[in-house]
């Protein structure tokens, strides 16, 4: 793998107002803004391109997709660790520091986000559909749960796995995913963890990139 | 890390009848035994043995965690690609070859198993909550969308990311929690992949280890 080659990662031109801000290229984003790492995008419009345009570099006809020389990379999450591998400040080497890395960016993905994502489609995605507004309070329950341990794991500390990692980045995403509303609330740890995240000039650059890539309608 | 500690893996002597066989210590089990590597089991009675007992090991009270030396892990997925790292024939060296396993293990956790668990949740671990029955239609067309991405994506292929690796054991694993269910029968090349999967001797050694540690009731 050339290292030295300049990183490319498919985005969306144009999304709906909403998820502006949350759509997952911006997780990679962040992570080549920590390594200061210049990459470029290519950009799909999401009124024309369907998912079969996208879907010769990504099986789900979703975004990002990564490429960086011969190397080709899809979901976020794994192109959020190939590139921390190859920077110290977000991939401790230490064995046990990384695994306690490794540890918590799968809880970010597999454990935390699924109970996210299950309270989006009854209250968004598929909030129209029989029985989702009467599951809606199910689901809240289950993610509080789920949420309220976070937040005692997380317990005083800065970040989640020791020092500020890539884990964080993935956690921090996808609580993100949240936003304003009052299921955060209860965990004012979680709250103040997320603003920690989103203060670093890294993420801001990155937000930055990701909403400057996209056309005003 | 002393590479030669006996690892050992937190698990279950009682769950119900139902999830045995499904528990996520097995996808560590599995790809201990594709590696050859003993191990011991540390076990809780799911009865008597609260979320608190095993809090000190797993933040969000499951199972699996894992130690090996002074390395602690929790998460399937994270104990499972620790483990591959430490073998070429679970997780190829060549970077290119490494990248699509990465990607396929995250798609494993991250695009399809979050599918599944939404269907779980309305027809079995919430299947008697308001709404859970009316939701279950769309839960199950969302999942088959994406099954039907996976199917595309697997095509005539004996495994998902090039030769055999733990990006199988992962995808295999999460597809499996379909079972008997009549989800999988539109895919049959999903169906033989699971079969694939479950003929290797490695996976039937760590199904008989994972249900010998369940007592009788």
């Amino acid at each position: 793998m050339p290292d030295n080659a300049t990183p490319e990662l498919t985005a969306f031109s144009w999304v709906p107002p909403m998820p502006r801000g949350l759509v997952r290229d911006l997780r990679v984003r962040w992570v080549l803004e920590e390594m200061g790492q210049p990459y470029r995008t290519r950009l799909f419009d999401h009124r024309t391109d369907g998912a079969e345009t996208r879907r010769p570099d990504q099986p789900f006809g979703q975004v990002p997709a990564f490429r960086q020389g011969d190397v080709a990379l899809f979901e976020s999450g794994a192109i959020c660790l190939w590139l921390a591998e190859r920077d110290p400040a977000l991939m401790p080497q230490d064995e046990a520091a990384r695994a306690r890395v490794l540890s918590w960016i799968f809880a970010a993905l597999n454990s935390v986000e699924p109970n996210i994502l299950m309270l989006q489609y009854v209250t968004l995605f598929d909030g129209d559909k029989p029985g989702a507004t009467e599951f809606a309070p199910t689901a809240r329950s289950r993610l509080s749960d789920r949420l309220g341990q976070l937040s005692e794991a997380l317990c005083e500390n800065e970040w989640i796995a020791g020092p500020f990692s890539v884990a964080d980045v993935l956690m921090v995403s996808v609580l993100r995913q949240l936003g304003r509303g009052d299921n955060l609330d209860p965990f004012p740890n979680l709250v103040a963890y997320v603003a920690r995240g989103e203060a670093r000039p890294a993420f801001q650059r990155a937000l930055a990139a990701h909403m400057a890539d996209f056309v005003e309608d």
